[in-house]
């Protein structure tokens, strides 16, 4: 029965280490190979550390010391969480592909610093081959000469690339205002520049926020070239200059939008997305009030709808909209938003003079752009795609990922589906351009575009550090991820057949949730929230004849309680791992929130936005959560696959709480 | 000669991986107690890749294919960097210690994510211990009880702990305001609250912008409390409400400022500072024309007169001042700023009404300060520590590191002088309560700091993600830190003994520049251009005659690229690998660049503020820079040291430099 499976074995270490001396042969030859590497640097100075030195005391004290506290170490790792074991269906973590994580090992020993080529002259290329990877999964074009040419780079994590998302959106956004301010006062105007090929003066504030990303990047370069044509070196020094003194970065938000009487930007995403993205507005300094936030459908995806409210109701106001924010797989249902429909009323809206960017937050899903794309690049057609499927995928989640090309940057995370070591995030752009309005480095002469011919702009790149928001940051994980990628091309035959795994393992676990409610109809009601987009499936449960929210939620709490990570115990006394998530009141459309309770016999008027103590069990959702993405859920021992024995598990696990009530039920909300 | 220098011997893999059977036998063994640790999950479940798996062709593609893009990897990395190797003494990277690096290669294979506990049960714990061993090495105070308390975190580096110095230091300074807006909205007076025991409403922005961090920490407190006592839970809602909605961080900067009628803050940094402050301006949305770049000294140090003139003109103008910052240890120079200074000129200022955070950039010299501190903490007697050295340290360092404990946060790199593998950066604060002012949790509840006694703040700290601008987070890095304090401990006999024989180190390469420059004085003019701090040391250099300063330029130029990394080249050709900077022109005060010229025989009118390409050879004043920090410069072959084995190197490329006068003289400049 699992012969369709064994492609996977040689992917990882495995659940018991099946693959124990592939990993030690391999370190073991690139480890010595590093060694010996060190006696290839100036061999003629022999030994700076003698053979005897081994045996003095001083060495064998520290040797001990280091010894003393690995052993310590290892022995607390003992209560690490098994991430690689199919018993673990909590958070977004697995076992780590064998590539991967040699190349991560191997490449730590050198230590490369990826902030600079004087730092890293190997990894560094490998990070931008990376970028250059992640760009052509997602359908960017990356060939030089290219307009627009993508590009991307590695980051600690998707936070940070979502920061980065918000930063690029910003300095482009806000650029053409100060073309404009520091034309006026360079006392320079320029005809027939812009989309409206008018003067620059003749663009009002509003026309000016309202450029995409490739307008922006020729407006700057219609009028450097219009500067240059005057050949005045003094004008175009003081164009320059003048450009920089207004831009928003150096004038700072507040004054920036106060000079120029607009309203600070919008974001919106959808009310389901990470809370990084909360965070990315206090931290740029934007204001979580500015942050519009989208309502979402039945199925935990940002409602299109909502999103032409909120552009409507910024169109009316007058309020720039620095971007929209689709998730790819969201951090807690896995939900695919509507990107296509996005993109479309972007096109609609750019009709009537709003534009914005479109970032793609896919940490989670980015790698499952891979299911859809063939060898030769090709986004392969959808029934094609079907074929190794029960349902996935829906007309919806195709049509978001193919929306993803037309999309102006991507946030993905290889330490997610890539299956490589923390930290490995990754940032993606559609258009590598922008840079030049990021860049720290010599202001003076990249602020108006103008030496464009200087240095080939890939070779620019690698000078990484003045482009992203990172300092010193780690080549080890860009060699980890090249590698894996050039082992498990990102394509059907590579990673897509490693995540269509994943995703059947979720029809499979979603397709056994149903029978299950069928047989534990009669203890509980269980349901499926929602329909799963990828390979997150949640689960409601509520015992019989409880019509309690707070006692459900309860309930559901209890019952986790046996699977979740719990320091103070041998990880050997769990069955499996999981994790939970709540449907917080407001998070979702109260008609979609009373359709759920109805489905699990709950009385909906239980259902409250408490910000009290008192009754804040009754303010959300309880649902267990199960990311099923190892590889080895469809396999198990004794010929039952792990999802079997999670259901064997589950079953047995309500059972127990269901004989303890007073563990859940209170005296006053009776059984009806 | 080298005896005193043995202890180092058991510390790193080494130059010619001298300790490779150490490093490969405690991988080894750490590597296969992970491995079989995974078997004790479930071993019931036996095994999902079965021992004949290896035989099939699948596998042994996959394999192949690994074996081949590790080898491509190993094979490329021969052009890697050689930081351990005493013959680089470029950027800020060197050899790693053994038990970090072992630590970090350990701990990846369980990869553990530091954003929360779920994710971390073990090295979480091993992060914020690596907290407060920084923090107790810098003098602040972390034990359960002690208030202010301190706490610190891992960072992906430097720069992400300097936004975040930046993004706490915003939090609470304009808090206060949010506060009293709040409170007004909810029709709540305290009286009797913050620092003058007056009423809430009778502060004035300036006032509530101008409390240190501790004061706004007690009013929060206060106000909180007095609330409570109303015992009207509707009240206490709304003002909760009411204060999140009126901060900063929902508002965003832009409508905040407006609000209150309050200038963008200032923040202060000296002209030495690494690029990434003018970064967190922008990316902060402060902008960095609100960056008061303060002049330095003769040494590159902050100019506390320049200083003050800074602060006078934010007091006379009412703008607010968000921090200054001390760098202990700048990037291109390693000074040491007068961290001490800036401590009493806060003192000072706050007699009169203005009050600002200090944060100390030590990502260089964090480490530095284990040379200060004794076994027992306390911090040593300056003649004490002058014992191992022939200058170091002056009384101007000595204080400035003994001040440290006096300020609000640092930065500091364990991936730099910690000898720990990329990437690690730290940010530790002397008060952790700062904490609730930047969380992303469940806003309604701390936004008053009301539920303080629910949950020990050192328990709350766990929930990492919360806390810290990043998400998920290797816990690698964590560990690695964690146990090379642990062997190496943070004082006089551990870390402090092997940094010291780094700045013992810098001292012999100083006093042999001077030698040197007698030596060579036939030939060029060799100049320090000032006293270094630390274990940096630069050198000017002029062929004698010479009094072009694009000239000399032209000339260190050339003799630089000899010493840099070229990916184009085997690295075996190189006999030194080094590093450069320049003193940009406005970058040092005109009489210091004047009397480094003077030294060097260069007409110093030649040193101009040029913004074009003509002639921006002498917009600066080009200088080769040392970074001291390998620990086997003073040992070497034939009883000769590196230092010695540099300086007769640098003599060679001068000589070839000098004999080719076509490569940096122009036609124009003639020889006087």
């Amino acid at each position: 029965m699992k012969t369709d499976l064994d492609f996977l074995r040689p992917y990882f270490l495995g659940p018991a280490s099946e693959n124990e001396d592939v990993l030690e042969a391999l370190l073991l030859e690139f480890l010595r190979d590093h060694a010996y590497w060190r006696r290839n640097f100036h061999p003629e100075d022999g030994q700076r550390i003698d053979p005897g030195a081994r045996h003095s005391a001083e060495f064998q004290d520290f040797e001990e010391r280091t010894r003393r506290e690995l052993f310590a170490l290892s022995a607390e790792l003992k209560r690490a969480v098994p991430f690689f074991h199919p018993r673990y269906v909590g958070h977004m973590s697995s076992d780590l592909l064998l590539p991967g994580l040699i190349a991560k090992l191997v490449t730590t020993l050198y230590n490369p610093n990826n902030v600079s080529e004087e730092g890293a002259p190997v990894t560094l290329d490998k990070e931008l081959r990376v970028g250059i990877q992640l760009a052509r999964l997602f359908g960017f074009a990356t060939e030089d000469g290219a307009e627009p040419c993508a590009w991307g780079h590695l980051t600690s994590g998707g936070t940070v690339a979502n920061y980065e998302a918000l930063w690029n959106f910003r300095s482009v956004k806000f650029y053409p205002l100060a073309l404009q301010a520091g034309a006026a006062a360079a006392e320079f105007d320029p005809d027939g520049v812009g989309p409206d090929e008018k003067p620059l003066t003749a663009y009002s504030a509003w026309e000016l926020t309202n450029l995409s990303i490739d307008e922006t990047i020729a407006l700057r370069r219609q009028v450097a070239r219009a500067a240059h044509d005057r050949e005045d070196a003094r004008m175009v020094h003081r164009l320059r200059r003048a450009v920089r003194e207004a831009r928003l970065e150096s004038m700072g938000a507040a004054s920036f939008f106060i000079e120029h009487g607009i309203k600070p930007p919008r974001l919106m995403v959808p009310v389901s997305a990470h809370y990084s993205w909360e965070k990315a507005m206090k931290v740029l300094g934007l204001g979580t009030a500015n942050l519009c936030k989208v309502g979402v459908d039945g199925a935990m995806r940002l409602e299109t709808d909502a999103l032409r409210q909120c552009l409507d109701e910024a169109a009316r106001d007058q309020m720039p909209v620095l971007g929209v924010i689709g998730m790819l797989g969201t951090t807690e249902f896995g939900a695919i938003d509507p990107v296509h429909e996005i993109v479309a009323e972007r096109a609609a809206r750019r009709e009537s003079g709003l534009d914005f960017g479109i970032h793609v937050d896919a940490a989670w899903g980015g790698y499952l752009t891979s299911v859809f794309r063939d060898p030769d690049e090709s986004f392969v057609p959808r029934q094609t795609v079907r074929e190794g499927f029960e349902h996935f995928p829906s007309e919806h989640v195709y049509q978001a990922f193919r929306a993803i090309a037309d999309t102006d940057s991507v946030t993905v995370d290889p330490h997610k589906l890539g299956y490589v070591p923390y930290a490995a995030g990754a940032f993606v752009a559609r258009n590598r351009e922008v840079v030049d309005f990021i860049t720290q480095q010599a202001a003076y002469v990249f602020d108006l575009g103008d030496d464009e011919s200087e240095v080939p702009r890939s070779e620019k790149l690698h000078n990484l550090g003045q482009y992203v928001l990172e300092g010193s940051k780690s080549g080890a994980a860009a060699a980890a991820a090249y590698v894996t990628h050039r082992v498990l091309p990102l394509d059907r035959t590579g990673f897509g057949r490693l995540l269509g795994v994943t995703v059947r393992a979720a029809e499979r676990f979603h397709a056994a949730a149903l029978t299950m409610a069928d047989r534990l109809a009669d203890r509980v009601h269980l349901v499926v929230p929602f329909e799963p987009d990828t390979n997150l499936v949640c689960l409601g449960l509520n015992p019989k004849g409880n019509t309690s929210l707070a006692a459900m939620n309860r309930f559901g709490r209890k019952l986790f309680s046996h699977m979740r990570v719990d320091p103070g115990q041998p990880i050997q006394i769990k069955e499996f791992i999981g994790s939970y998530t709540s449907l917080q009141h407001g998070s979702l459309p109260e008609h979609h929130a009373v359709r759920i309770l109805a489905d699990l016999h709950v009385d909906p008027s239980g259902f409250a936005d408490l910000t009290g103590d008192v009754g804040a069990e009754a303010d959300h959702i309880f649902v267990l959560r199960h990311t099923l993405m190892n590889p080895w859920l469809m396999t198990g021992p004794a010929d039952k696959t792990y999802i079997d024995l999670y259901w064997e598990y589950l079953e047995r696990s309500i059972e127990a709480v269901l004989a303890e009530p007073a563990m859940w039920r209170s005296s006053d909300e009776s059984i009806k």
